[in-house]
């Protein structure tokens, strides 16, 4: 941590830090700048309380951390890439592409199974399906609850794909859970501790979608939480950003996440494009911009019939779309040695 | 509802929507432009899910809502202005403003009752006082729980204060509202629907925070959420949105919302400006413009020894900076026929 | 400056920074920490360049900056605070507030002399109205030009108020500061050098609006462009920053920018909530914000028929409802011991 | 366009809107909802101007535009891509992807001829550099000027690339023109509407960049002042937008402006990764990411020595990192049937 003083504190101001940083147990290495005099801390085992209770010193401008916030999440706590175990899958091993694909609320028997082997056919290595929804307006479809895990489960047992879904409440996640192979973390609820925490006590793979103005550092963060329980089996997920223009897209698709995850931290890095732009249409160009910017998967919204859903149809991709953008993405995975974890079993008629 | 098509849409793209309307019981009223056909939507009752599935068919560039989506907070359903009651009080009354204040979080039995004892002197006229807190490290001091609410009922019997506090887990409800006056939901929460339902089936008082990057329109639907179960005691606060220059204030106050809110809702909103601004310098101007720019009241960070904080230290007034700020409020109240819900006591002494 | 060395960097790469800055002659100060070494940067006089340079380095993580980047706008440069001349007034001076007023655009001779005497009446002390309008699209009204310019010279010689007026062109900054009393820089121009260090050559008051997106250090380095010319007399101008919600608002007013710029800059700096809220029966709470916050002044659009106005009627307000906020503002600046510059003659009447 | 009226608009308000869209020789066709009336605008040759008349208008909520406001740029006025012609190549011609690297700033001519060389070696097809700086503080290089502008007309006659180079002052068109093959609009003018006027009276190719908080819409408008003057030789360049995180890089790469840009637009639509990123590290995987996306070409950043770099270093790739990238990107282009338009020569050597 480094203390920078105002110009014009006076010594008494620095003496004030100086002496603050010794009652925590920490040294001070003070340098006498033109204009600034700056406070180096040396020490190790500080509380996280200290940086603004620094920062609320008189004289003081500001505090600037050296050092990261994030600790198991870490890449410098973790040099080698994690792979998350998902049945016989595993995300973020090397080589494996893994793509989410199906339905964003489970409506019907048919409409998941039916789903469900079309993506299976096309590629996909794990359904998704939201049977507790989060929606804007109370008035809306919230889902079918318990009974939409019971028909992922029959989709699961016809087809062999994993299941992720999200789970939105602290009394869900034992529910959720018996029924899902990852459970999924939602944008809204990235920062409700409370879940993070009892997923964290779980052992169930967890996919932590960003916030929607989640700085990277809040996100990582978050993945500290679950971590923190001892879960370490999170996987990250970018959905789209908050910004200025929603005239054409949905949320904007913070791309450079990619890269910059990998950077910061071992975990795996997944990209949902399907809610990042809004519009089925632009789906597919941000999905191959996705695997060359070197995410480990995908997550895509899939419908049998975009215009009937109960939910984010203008979003969602048909069945030949779908296996389309499928087909789309072996080169650009070949181009980087990787492919498609599931496999594609034979082309979708259309 | 507004059906815009796109340039080129075919007349079965058009017959396309109008059989959709009328599966849903409405009627189309087609207007066939030079560049573009628009078709509106004729009729009551339409399903929240029609507007997605109406823009997921071929051929149709965008939909149009032109009614509201929130009904029971808005003003068009209630013109009058509500006044919700909180112990002998009433945020939102004609002619009162409300000031809460008190420590970011509850950190000791002296702390609280000092903090009560000045504000109360000072003009406030509510305890605010964290014991579950919401904290972006999982390091970092989650306050005291039930013994922090403990605390400030014991501030309360002394001061007659009523206080408001935090409440972050729906298994948390029952026990915060045996001891609070008001339920705060903070911004992070502002989208965890099991917790705005839990809070929507008591009927105390609720103090909904405005999330990070949440339109008017999202903080209004989650005030939806609970009012829609019965509770329709609902007090918005505004805190601070999330801007793209974080290096002199943490967040960016939209002031704004104030007059935007009260045209469209009939609920009372109130400003957080220590959180807006993050730095305690910058909490008198922001809460003068506040009360100027006609809001119902103040919710701000007050501690004794504020660079020895176990939170929000930075943006924390000291006892004698808050009783500045009463002083100057006065006046502007003033010329609005307003005046301090509490009333002052005596100056503080320095 | 401090430069912060990755986790893992080798004693080459510490070695090179160091003789990176012995090469400008600068001594480096290293600590080396449990995690991360740092070295602070000492000596004076290092160019702007190195501050980048040093961050391409091999083994360095960022480099942190600690005196500010603007210096003649700067508040250590100049401790008190600076009035900016405007023929009889002085925008920034103590106990003076001053209000500018007039139509976005110049549209004609009755227009501009009808607006002028009764913005006057009222207590304006300043006319506004555009001749050269930045317009977004081709198509639009692109303002009188010179005539329009005229049509403003003749409003002033008649009530005797000053004039303000936006220059878009170098080409042009030679005929605008003819006519004007203050020359306008817009938010689109803010980063528009050769137009900063044309007006930055010349002796006229400039008004310099923030742009869109500009940061605060951003919006002090476009003055010190200017002022770098010789050209001291720059009145900073906040007009609303593009936001993520643009539903009820055009922009987002960022009130906090009234006390961060008075604590880093001795400029006087005034707000325009008319571009800000893009509505005008927003503009009479933003205003009243603005006055309590400690702005020393107003640039607000009025029009004697808003919905006959060539631009911005949406958010321009008619003469009666510009009356009737000046009539509010007048306790609201008593509060803090001001008044209106030019002083009220005489209610309009309605 | 559609008006859409307040809840409670009276008949004399529709009357109002009606009365004014007949002064515009429009219709209107009136559709009496439940709880609003709408109100669609038939005809015309409507200025403009009516549509923010409209919406001051007593009684009116808000004015709804169903066309696009760029005309010329937009693909319903020309369905098929434009080619943009640049010496022998041309931007966004089918199956080309066109690459223009170089320098932030030309600083000495054996930088420029050797960063030349060797981007040409790599596959480059333009060199770009910059003569004239905008640069956010005045003390910053401010770039060598006709000077720079010479050595780059130097380095094109050894290598035979084109060049690419910035125009920031009205005045310099002319003599930028002379020198450059492509007159670079950088983000902080893309609303200078006097420059794009100006460059809109050349034939030259113009590459004009997104500004920072520009939304498509805006961007497009800003082509539109180009080509209205009857230049249609336009390349959209899209660099990054301003958000809320700039800890790890320094602006939002927009991916999703391709797809978009596309739809809307028949021009051609390049990446900028270099200042999207902000860090060197981060190019290759956004520069591989744009072209799966379908961009028609990259726009980046190389110097022999990104830390000796006048401007920019930090984000500057070296001439080995730059090959390396060139390497990566073949496969990527492959997939989609594309291939580089400059071609590689040989292997840069490391």
């Amino acid at each position: 941590m480094i203390v920078i003083m105002q110009t014009g504190a006076t010594s008494d101001n620095i003496e004030g830090v100086v002496r603050r940083l010794r009652e925590n147990g920490l040294r001070a290495q003070i340098s006498w700048g033109e204009e600034r005099t700056v406070i180096g801390v040396l020490g190790t085992g500080f509380p996280p309380e200290l940086e603004h209770s620094l920062e609320a010193l008189a004289g003081v401008e500001r505090v600037t951390r050296i050092t990261r916030p994030f600790k198991l999440a870490s890449r410098d706590f973790k040099p080698l890439d994690t792979a998350v175990p998902v049945d016989g899958l595993a995300v973020g091993a090397e080589g494996d592409f893994v793509v989410m694909a199906g339905p964003c609320s489970v409506e019907s028997r048919e409409q998941v199974l039916q789903t469900a082997r079309s993506v299976r056919k096309s590629g996909a290595a794990v359904l998704r399906g939201g049977a507790f929804k989060p929606r804007t307006s109370p008035y809306s479809f919230q889902g079918l609850g318990e009974d939409g895990l019971k028909l992922l489960a029959e989709a699961r047992a016809e087809t062999g794909l994993p299941i992720v879904t999200e789970v939105l409440d602290v009394r869900d996640v034992e529910i959720v859970a018996a029924y899902a192979d990852i459970l999924q973390i939602g944008a809204r609820n990235m920062q409700n501790y409370p879940l993070l925490r009892e997923v964290g006590n779980t052992r169930h793979s967890v996919l932590l979608k960003r916030g929607l103005s989640a700085t990277i550092e809040e996100w990582l963060l978050a993945a500290e939480y679950i971590m923190a329980g001892g879960n370490l089996n999170v996987i990250l997920c970018e959905r789209g950003i908050r910004g200025f223009d929603s005239q054409y897209t949905r949320n904007v698709l913070d791309i450079s996440a990619v890269p910059v995850v990998k950077r910061l931290s071992h975990l795996p890095v997944i990209i949902d494009p399907s809610h990042a732009a809004g519009k089925w249409y632009l789906v597919k160009p941000l999905a191959l911009a996705a695997a060359a910017a070197g995410a480990d998967g995908l997550l895509i919204e899939v419908h049998p019939s975009p215009d009937h859903a109960l939910s984010d149809g203008p979003q969602s991709l048909n069945l030949q779309n779908f296996d389309d953008l499928m087909c789309a993405l072996q080169p650009i995975l070949a181009a980087s040695g990787r492919r498609l974890a599931g496999g594609r079993l034979e082309p979708v008629s259309a």
